[in-house]
């Protein structure tokens, strides 16, 4: 089972680059594609993102085998209820959210008697809209999919595919460890950095000028993931608001140590842990999940 | 007054750098150079990033008439002590250390009579070791110079032209205030990426596997600062201990408020919080500070 009509719910940098993925390897899938702003569905048509862009989500889903719904996780039920009554029978429908429990509930309310299957591609970009997808950002990067109890297996092997196919490498979990992992690797990161940006640009010592120019000393690699989609992330900070917090509470400890660790003066207890840190790092980039040059291959003239 | 003849003490990343630059874009200057290290000297001759690799720092500095300290800033005291008795007279010291209060005064004490202008060109990047060099590292950054009180004008301006030689732009300031901006900058970014990377390998819930496997979701950006030099860091936390801590308790009452506004569900401080940051990552693009492609221009199939 293969999916040959897939409907694409929000055109986005994620909409916008699965579609652009099944145009280039999937040459075979016809794509319909909806966005909620009618500029977006314009832009989306000028680029080609989908085979077809429909103006309404009734039409968008109607002849599909699979739906992915690529809207804010704030945002998914709401979706999911305005395509229910237009589903046709045996469709698959999926979602791209970053937080998964929350987002199973939300779809399986909505779409009772479905086969829902919600996946999370680890995978993205400090843009968002319509201009901001392409189609290799799934390459090599890790689809999650989280499947309900009682799915049906043949449609998660479909799903998994699928991903595969877009040039992801998939992996299965429970939702409640997809979030707790995440909450690490993704949820905490941005809190972290959206915080320390918004302390750099709030200073009475320091003018904003002088953050932005000596910004390459360090608190540049922060700016990146901090100009990430606000509506994106405020809702996923109040979907997996436990998973955070937990992860905020051991991340504070760790701080208040080295904190301590500065205020006291001992400087092994720093060197130790600026030593364990860095074997981290060597470990990303031998599993191919960045890019070993320095400033990650920023030019050198430009970064 | 140009400098002919430059000594470099230490041929780490920024000795080996400047070594490098100086060949390419002060094709006319001679460069000595030292490590304590001697397996660093062998490899900075046979990577050829000064005319000449000494043996001895007395040797190194003799006919100098520039030289520049690139050890970590804890070690500058030592390194300037060996040196002193062997100065030339003329001769102009300066530094590439990334705290300047403590630096200076270690400098001045050091090396009384002498003429000291410390200097820090904000550019590096997560490698060390001479190894690690390249010819233009400093294109397009900045170098902040910080004179003493009473310096001789024409020695600061020797300095600038220098730097400014090798590609950077150079900036005046005072050593205090230089310390409180590269505090939020780039000591405070260092810190919470260093923290957050520990934090995320200790967990019991996620295994250090997942926490590698899932990067590409905002944590691996931290992970590069978090790679680097354990010694100059611990140095530098040290040594800049007032700033840091006053920053870092700005830095946690701002996220003790989002945590807040994430425990009481307040979407809305979230949003607007998420999209004044976002301003200032466009500002430092504008900027020339980073480079706006999507990742760093990270290649599409690796980052």
């Amino acid at each position: 089972m293969g999916f040959e009509r897939v409907a694409i719910i929000g055109l986005g940098l994620l909409g916008g680059s699965i579609g652009l993925a099944v145009k280039e390897f999937l040459p075979g899938a016809i794509t319909t594609g909806y966005d909620a702003d009618p500029a977006a569905r314009l832009r989306a048509a000028e680029r080609g993102l989908v085979s077809r862009v429909c103006d309404d989500p009734a039409e968008t889903v109607r002849n599909a085998q699979l739906v992915i719904l690529c809207v804010p996780v704030g945002a998914m039920g709401a979706a999911a209820r305005e395509i229910a009554p237009h589903l046709p029978s045996g469709v698959v429908i999926s979602d791209v959210g970053s937080s998964k429990e929350s987002v199973a509930k939300a779809l399986a309310e909505a779409l009772p008697g479905h086969a829902v299957i919600p996946a999370h591609p680890v995978a993205g970009t400090e843009r968002s809209g319509p201009d901001a997808g392409f189609a290799s950002l799934f390459q090599q990067r890790w689809c999650i999919i989280t499947p309900p109890e009682g799915a049906d297996p043949e449609k998660v092997a479909a799903l998994s595919a699928f991903w595969e196919a877009l040039g992801a490498r998939v992996e299965v979990m429970d939702a409640a460890h997809h979030d707790l992992v995440l909450a690490v690797t993704s949820h905490l990161p941005h809190l972290i950095a959206y915080t320390i940006v918004g302390t750099a640009s709030d200073l009475e010592g320091v003018t904003e000028s002088e953050v932005i120019k000596y910004s390459a000393g360090g608190f540049r690699d922060f700016t990146r993931i901090a100009a990430s989609d606000p509506t994106m992330w405020r809702d996923v900070f109040l979907s997996n608001k436990d998973a955070v917090l937990e992860m905020l509470q051991r991340f504070t400890e760790d701080l208040t140590a080295l904190q301590r660790a500065i205020r006291v003066g001992d400087g092994e207890q720093l060197f130790d842990h600026f030593t364990r840190t860095r074997a981290i790092r060597r470990s990303i980039i031998e599993l191919g999940q960045d890019d070993a040059r320095p400033d990650f291959g920023r030019s050198d003239h430009q970064g």
